[in-house]
């Protein structure tokens, strides 16, 4: 494991310390692999690859046999434990064995089945956010390869429009989007590409069908790469064709003022609710805020949705080298709908875009 | 919805009965899907697109405004509930106003979180693979679907293996497959491709890097694709080059002739760990079987990895319409290994590979 690990669990035990407890059973993928660098991906939703184990001076990856050589390739044998058959039954007596009686877990991951086994044996602390907390600050190299991250981007969304004509269905185009990604240098998506074709940009997590491209249309582009681990994520509301309609010059105009508003607010201190009154309060002055859905962004970093989530019911304050993303959208099911996203840097005295 | 969504939903209704409950909680994204059509992906793991309530006679769709207008286009509006910010309570206040005051949910996909919320105001009864046993057979339909994409798999590794030449890295190859798949027809891959060269190969879930094929070398690929929402997942070793090892010609010899025994031997009324015990035994034989440091296979659907897995603890028999993977493998941290994997329908008199 990295110098980068070791500071990252030292953080997290100090933190679980003010919590009461000197043991954490970690079971999110990305906090998993923030805090020790194995596995950023779990086989599928339903199925680990594996846990992380903090005690007061040491910690353990648990893990199953597929993943035992990875294992074995990052740390030394004395910290992971490969269970086999019956997961739940050998974590419980690994955890006995080591002297463990009480620890926290990850409530919000923790799926039910497994705490009804634990608790059986254990004295369980429930916690919430403690690694994403920490993750919600980026470091330098953190910054750097988002900053890598969502320069291509940019890059792609470069590319992407002379694209974008009449005839050219949605799963098309978002194809294109994952070949220029790829061959940029990312090395997969970080979520599913939305192409959303007139209407359908209604629809803020549409998926690309055999809708093509008509001539003057809107087309709604989100889409995100991974670059060096780190996630990118930006959206444009393109018209395709000469003659833009009316409600979507006015639209794309209130969704790209009120996204400057806010950035320009955004500095270190501001509650993180004010980011998104002031997009809504903005929409209201038009009478369209009921048309804003969704909060107004997100952090983003190994995940594409990380905390804060930038709603009315945020909590906290923007810090420095928080990254995130500020993306209001206007929705109309008769036409479409326009959303601008930037990510943006959190700085000491302000916010850059990336 | 369909009339194949409310056949399914029917099924899961006397299925529930049986365990005692009148209402259900879905909240696993394929089960959601195989139920309603509703949105087979979440945007990530931790974040739901939506989840579906089945009472004795009517279902829900609760979901976020950001899903709203794809449920309008399959449902009726009585049919969906739109929560905005603070899920949990508009949940529950729905739940209540509906008149429900119990109900089974899903206990291996339920957060703590939720349930702990749940709990307070319910009386809630775990239920565990309701939708999964009726997912585990499949329909002419989606046997068709699982054909259509078990074929490109096919197309796919005779396409591939032209390119396995020294001086290819493992992640050039991953997206090669890629490309094939995509241009074949598929929506997207079924899981991670997974190619891991020399040593790697030892890694049953290698993560393709750098790393180069060189003159003489094993070469693993294990890949999926999504065909009309089916996944496939197919696994091939390849030696590179005129001199293969004599270890690695022994040991695809033991792993296609296990695979062989087990085919062999499937048919409805089997149970189903003795096909993982034939594989087992034979290893026995010839004192490697602490190689095979795997399940034999797992169910495939809509999701990569669904009921059964074919272990050492399953439960059940083989049954007509089961579709499973049937993938021995041996593995040696200092060469490599060898896995061989084929997609089988089980049949009214034995097994058929797709």
């Amino acid at each position: 494991m990295d110098k980068k690990h070791i500071t990252r669990i030292d953080a997290v035990r100090e933190r679980i310390l003010e919590a009461g407890v000197d043991n954490f059973l970690i079971s999110s993928a990305a906090n998993r692999y923030y805090l020790s660098g194995f596995e950023l991906h779990d086989p599928q939703c339903n199925e680990s690859s594996g846990y992380l184990f903090i005690t007061k001076d040491n910690f353990y990856l648990l893990t199953d046999p597929r993943f035992e050589e990875a294992a074995r390739r990052i740390l030394s044998e004395d910290n992971f434990f490969i269970y086999r058959q019956n997961k739940y039954d050998k974590i419980i007596n690994f955890l006995k064995k080591i002297g463990v009686k009480r620890f926290g877990f990850e409530s919000c991951y923790m799926p039910y089945d497994f705490y009804e086994q634990l608790r059986k044996h254990f004295d369980l602390v429930p916690l919430k956010n403690v690694v994403e907390q920490i993750r919600m600050i980026k470091d330098k190299d953190e910054i750097k390869a988002l900053q890598r991250s969502c320069e291509l981007n940019h890059k792609v969304f470069e590319q992407i429009e002379s694209i974008l004509t009449p005839g050219v269905s949605e799963e098309e185009i978002a194809w294109e989007i994952e070949k220029l990604f790829r061959t940029g240098g990312a090395t997969g998506l970080s979520f599913s590409t939305i192409v959303a074709v007139g209407p359908n940009a209604a629809l803020p997590h549409a998926i690309p069908g055999k809708t093509k491209i008509v001539k003057n249309c809107p087309v709604l582009i989100d889409m995100g790469g991974r670059v060096d681990d780190y996630c990118s994520d930006q959206t444009r509301t393109f018209w395709v064709g000469d003659s833009p309609g009316k409600e979507f010059l006015k639209t794309r105009e209130l969704v790209k003022k009120a996204q400057e508003k806010a950035i320009k607010e955004i500095n270190p201190g501001l509650p993180i609710t004010e980011a998104y009154f002031i997009a809504k309060s903005y929409f209201q002055e038009y009478g369209v805020d009921k048309y804003f859905t969704h909060g107004l962004g997100h952090g983003i970093g190994l995940e594409t949705h990380e905390p804060p989530a930038i709603g009315p019911r945020a909590k906290g304050v923007f810090e420095p080298g928080m990254v995130v993303t500020i993306e209001p959208g206007l929705y109309y099911p008769h036409w479409g709908g326009v959303r601008w996203e930037y990510m943006i840097l959190i700085t000491d005295n302000g916010a850059k875009i990336l």
